[in-house]
């Protein structure tokens, strides 16, 4: 079985994760057959971890790490594959492996811009 | 003229904002008659006082500022509105306003869900 985990940054405010959630309920709608799990960087639980193992102990044998950031720094380009590694060398019978991050995929971002638009009032022409 | 602020958090690396300029630029190629400006709350410039005030040297007399922030913690809810205010105040001949954050769009989740599963290799169902 092939599980996915979410792996957002984290923050103080327990509303901060609502719209993660609510991507999270959004992929289990669409694909039912695949277990997806949310995580966090740091300040939430889980951890990668902890989301990876449980994964793994619910029969998962391939876990794709998905980084729900937009920028791409620090975090995406260094802690997420440390973390990653790590979860794959506590994992040895699991094929664990990380995806570009949301924020480069170029259907997030277009979305993302017609969005902003009619946010703005400003309905963009579809193209 | 009507001008369209993006506020983003961010980074101490260049490369964070990447995403966020795309988004800019597509949004400009969407809807070439609104100027459209990024602004961050920290750690890059410019802030949001100075874009609102290109905009609005530029001839803007409204501005909208569109969050660029998936998660709805501390910074949307309570650092966005207190900049948005202060920039009002600091522009008392131009209509300043905010919108939700990106997150907070449904278009948004539903895309970002289908670009995370696509990522993940399980093409979904279109809906």
């Amino acid at each position: 079985m092939d599980g996915i985990v979410l792996l957002a940054h984290g923050a103080r405010d327990a509303k901060w994760a609502e719209p993660f959630a609510s991507i999270a309920r959004q992929m289990r709608e669409l694909a039912p057959q695949r277990p997806v799990t949310l995580a966090f960087l740091e300040l939430m639980l889980p951890d990668l971890l902890t989301a990876a193992a449980q994964l793994a102990a619910a029969g998962c044998t391939r876990i794709t790490v998905v980084p729900l950031f937009l920028g791409a720094g620090g975090h995406v380009r260094e802690d997420v594959p440390r973390l990653v590694a790590q979860a794959a060398r506590q994992l040895p019978a699991v094929h664990v492996t990380c995806t570009l991050a949301i924020g480069e995929s170029e259907h997030v971002t277009r979305a993302i811009a017609a969005a902003a638009l009619t946010l703005a009032g400003c309905d963009p022409t579809p193209r």
